[in-house]
């Protein structure tokens, strides 16, 4: 069968709230520079207030990749659980703008839609805290089987392992797009996901993902090391492929029958590096359903997340078609 | 009596809306570019349909000034009115987190928080739509005396003549701050305003400002010629201080005895001119309420212009008064 998206992604629907920080702020907060904590709607609102003015704009992991999958020209939809409300509206516009479908019935006298408190250093690095509000609420039933089953790949995030029923949703998937002959790819999100879900993702990994998107972090946290060299190895032969991002050290393409190493690209000044992951897998997705070479798969993500990581927000500012056209690929 | 603020604002409180487009777009769409169009609920919701992917930030022209005057370290307040929905949270705790006072109570049970909807164009010209939404609903009642008789200056945008009610909150605040011994000043905003409501801003002009700002578009919109040395010409006199803005070409600071030519600051790349007039203002009138020459105030207003052309938003992304110390202001 043809595939009408290149890529049909589900993840968790969420509004970013981004504004700068110093160190100083984390230390006060107890929040682990880098990660991504959960946090509950009370914590939420008591640490809105302490944060310094930002600006709003659609984020969530998959919704990013999709966005940037979008930029490049690729056809892709969405699955994922936002409220009837203004953040809502928001998100559903964006995704939608981006050209990707998204058809999800939003939640109605629910938990809002979630937000993601984002707090930038001057380093550039980006610190998150998610209250998940309506996406609690996506189960089995918004996977819709035409939209799984008409994608060349279905992309999962792990952060879909936290909310419980999401899970459900998460095996339905994997079951449509197997038994119509998808491709399923995986990222590990978080090394704290990881840590709170090792034992479900490992098994998840072996029985269901061809295609594993992890950095050197949640790779090392998959496999209990802090030695990365020695997680990359382990995972190797456990998927059909495993593209690992190593920050500005760029990233390692595993398949059966290679090894590529596949540089980071240049970027002026690291602004901000929220959705440099999300926009990796973009490029490199894009790159897979499109049939290219693994290599440029590697080289579209490098493109694409050294684009988002040059400006606030965690989706594409200019279009990656373009960009990717001047470079030849 | 001693001031507690150095300005104390009024206008409509909007979250703003800002993705980009291109020339076509606003053709398509009957836009004016550089202008401010007032929508309905109705045509909002149809615009943004067809917008492209977006931000969100706080906006609303006196709401930016007074950001501009907290990150010059000056010690501001607002008053204007949101709904009690998410974007009028995220507005409130914007102006607070940047350091102003605002305490205006939300409007429950009404419409929601007002949006402007801009679009802007590669050269970085900035086109709006405004759906004024709960800022219909700012009355009298809103202006708490306390505040305006707390403030060396009481700024006020000519925006707040299109919302019915809040001309009487005008009044209001121009009666209390004459009685306080304060000064009074206001923004023209924009020519269609200056259109719709000539002859009620001549006569506001003429009875109660002290210091007036405006683009030379919209002073040859007050005085209904396209000659703006004329325009110029004609204001002179009427109020104690002018400030006409002229884009690249800087300003024109008139009072009684002098006539200052400020230049405008170089700009790297024009990015999004989103808020250019609103931090002039908040340059100038820290200076004025700070007891600057006015040539200075000129100057500050240059510099804060300057940094927020340079960056999408309408407020500063970066600390004005370091910008001003490297500058020795």
């Amino acid at each position: 069968m043809n595939a009408l998206y290149d890529v049909a992604a589900i993840g968790n629907a969420i509004v970013d709230v981004i504004a700068p920080a110093d160190d100083a702020f984390l230390d006060t907060e107890g929040l682990s520079k880098g990660a991504m904590t959960l946090i509950d709607g009370a914590h939420a609102t008591a640490l809105y207030a302490r944060m310094a003015a930002g600006i709003e704009a659609s984020g969530g992991s998959a919704g990013n990749t999709v966005a940037g999958i979008a930029s490049l020209g690729g056809r892709s939809a969405y699955i994922g659980k936002v409220a009837d409300d203004s953040l809502g509206g928001i998100f559903a516009h964006d995704i939608r703008a981006s050209g990707a479908h998204f058809a999800t019935t939003p939640l109605s006298d629910g938990p809002g839609t979630a937000r993601c408190l984002i707090n930038v250093t001057p380093d550039g690095q980006r610190t998150m805290c998610t209250y998940l509000g309506a996406c609690v609420e996506l189960t089995a039933a918004d996977v819709d089987p035409a939209v799984i089953e008409a994608a060349k790949i279905v992309y999962l995030e792990g952060y879909l392992f936290d909310p419980h029923e999401a899970r459900r949703a998460f095996a339905k998937a994997a079951g449509l797009a197997r038994a119509a002959g998808r491709q399923i790819a995986l990222t590990l999100s978080d090394a704290f996901v990881v840590e709170r879900h090792r034992d479900a993702l490992l098994a998840f990994i072996d029985t269901q993902v061809d295609v594993l998107f992890a950095n050197e972090t949640e790779i090392c946290a998959l496999f209990e090391t802090s030695d990365a060299s020695a997680a990359i190895r382990a995972i190797r032969g456990r998927v059909e492929i495993a593209a690992v991002t190593r920050s500005e050290a760029g990233s390692v393409v595993l398949s059966a029958g290679a090894e590529h190493r596949i540089p980071a690209d240049a970027v002026e000044k690291v602004v901000d590096t929220t959705g440099a992951g999300d926009q990796y897998a973009a490029g490199f997705l894009f790159g897979l359903a499109s049939g290219r070479p693994l290599d440029i798969c590697g080289r579209l993500g490098s493109m694409a997340a050294a684009e988002v990581i040059g400006h606030y927000g965690p989706r594409p500012g200019t279009s990656l078609t373009d960009l990717a056209r001047a470079r030849g690929f």
